[in-house]
């Protein structure tokens, strides 16, 4: 029998790496994906590439008349939390219009398991470590279009019956990511820096923390949930479980690049200090992970990126609201992302 | 010092009746409508109207650029909570990306403070009564736009300072309601099925329970909250307090008219059986309210509904899915809302 997937964002970091897990497992993938932050050779070989939006209704409506996928696996998002105060408007047609034009066609067409990539954003600032149980009360555009996403995929399974897998990410990295992208991903900005010969640049003091997971701890889980029945209509936290702080991360990064950090601290940024999930969820039905640590995730990574090089950032194009973006987030004089 | 206020959906219920009460504050009012469920003619005299959307956001910014508001009230809404399952992308984008065209602008511009009418579906079937201080877990489509909303906005005070108040009325009725909807308002719906001579339908048994809010109870609070800075920033349960039956409210609507109940009692639908909540927070801000019994409410809503007549019932045109459209909501054979 054929198991068709739809993976969304499939050219993009996290889903190209699902697409090669769902080939792995005999799927037949379609690969959904508007370019904006993904790349057309990143997408698995064997996968059928489509170049368009989530947000294209009509499009979506014709993929899943055409192609009657069993799974869905949406990854498609602008993942850029600290940027979503700016960009309002694009933060939720994207995140949340965009995914519920997969809903509804999944309701409509009966597709088996629909696979959310939620985010550790969605708990805001609470108590730590986070935990599954607790109510998430998201405190920026990003998490609320994420958490909106996760109520009305429950409120479509009660109603429908649609099953859902949701799964919680945080501070993910490895090979393929967008290195480019000025706006996230920490990791990625720091080997695109130094790659330029570059100071890092860090909002604030350094000493906020995050747990870095490796791509394959959550790609992995992420691929497999439709083929456990526990995991159906489930949240799962997913990622490390170790914080670092961000200064922590610059000394692992730069001795994987043989340099010796050079840090600009920019003005701290309206953001968490603070950010570490409970896994225990997802070891129980999912099993322990890789056990790949930060320094070997971040030296494979390293490698991939040496290989691939630097690559030019990109301002984003329709910023909502100017005041108070971030230091180097701005369009306006010198600063563009990375001060000399 | 002219005060200038922005109210969306000023031609619709709770909206046209906000209008009123700006204008008497000496406001000067627009209104933004698309007269998708107001009309024209409840746009109290004095108000400047403008016929357009709240999603079109060019028109908001000119708007915004053109008037420079003090304040936003923002009423606009698709608020049918049992139909959003059935029509989620319409609803997420008018009640949703409507708002955060508003507040991209609010913010731009400075206005001093953003009144939100948001509603007791955020809430979900949790523990009753309702009270400000739970954490909500909204279980339709339309609770989760709202409530999204709301998150927004707390957002928004925290990083840009924009003042708001947060309204969740609920099951309000009284004169200019669209009795001609048949997806929402039971009052409206009753009278509008007496006055056509039909059965009155009551979806399941006529057990569940509402409280059943007289407008001038809403409507007043809204429109002075502006004033009130110690209403800035908060949420407020508005409405009334004491729950009935659907079956004992259509003993009330039918007394006033003079008829004898006579109930089509169809399927039950997914909704919650019983909902109030708490209004001690409102209160101790805006006072008590009217003290207008529901017998002296729906009295005075029936001599305005007897004078203007019954309303002939749409189909709601876009339905996204069909599939559980509860009975007399589906398009197809006889019934069209209230079998003869």
């Amino acid at each position: 029998m054929i198991i068709r997937s739809l993976v969304t964002g499939g050219a993009g970091f996290i889903g190209s790496h699902v697409v090669n897990h769902c080939l792995q497992m005999g799927h037949e993938v379609v690969v959904l994906d508007d370019l904006s932050g993904g790349f057309e050779d990143h997408i698995p070989a064997g996968a059928t590439f489509i170049q368009g939006s989530v947000t294209d209704e009509k499009l979506v409506s014709e993929l899943f008349a055409e192609y009657k996928f069993d799974y869905v696996y949406h990854l498609a998002a602008y993942a850029a939390e600290g940027l979503s105060h700016f960009i309002r408007r694009f933060n939720y047609n994207n995140n949340l219009i965009g995914s519920i034009n997969l809903i509804n066609e999944s309701v409509k067409h009966k597709v088996k398991c629909f696979v959310f990539t939620s985010s550790i954003a969605v708990y805001g600032a609470g108590q730590l470590p986070m935990r599954e149980e607790m109510i998430p009360t998201p405190e920026d555009p990003y998490g609320v279009s994420k958490y909106a996403v996760e109520l009305d995929l429950k409120a479509a399974h009660e109603m429908f019956g649609l099953n859902y897998v949701v799964f919680r990410p945080h501070n993910v990295y490895g090979e393929n990511q967008n290195i480019g992208d000025k706006y996230r991903n920490v990791i990625g900005i720091f080997m695109n820096q130094i790659m330029q010969g570059k100071q890092l640049t860090v909002f604030g003091d350094g000493e906020q923390t995050r747990a870095f997971s490796y791509i394959d701890d959550v790609a992995i889980p992420i691929a497999k949930s439709v083929t456990m029945p526990a995991a159906y209509n489930q949240v799962f936290n997913i990622g490390a479980d170790k914080p670092y702080t961000v200064n922590e991360l610059a000394t692992v990064v730069c001795a994987c690049f043989g340099v010796t950090p050079d840090i600009n601290h920019l003005e701290a940024r309206n953001e968490v200090m603070h950010a570490y999930s409970d896994h225990t969820k997802a070891h129980s039905v999912f099993g322990k992970g890789s056990g790949i640590s930060l320094e070997e995730g971040i030296s494979r990574m390293a490698v991939w990126a040496n290989k691939v090089g630097a690559r030019q950032s990109q301002e984003f194009a329709n910023i909502e609201i100017n005041e108070k973006l971030p230091q180097g987030w701005a369009k306006a004089p010198a600063a563009a992302g990375t001060p000399a």
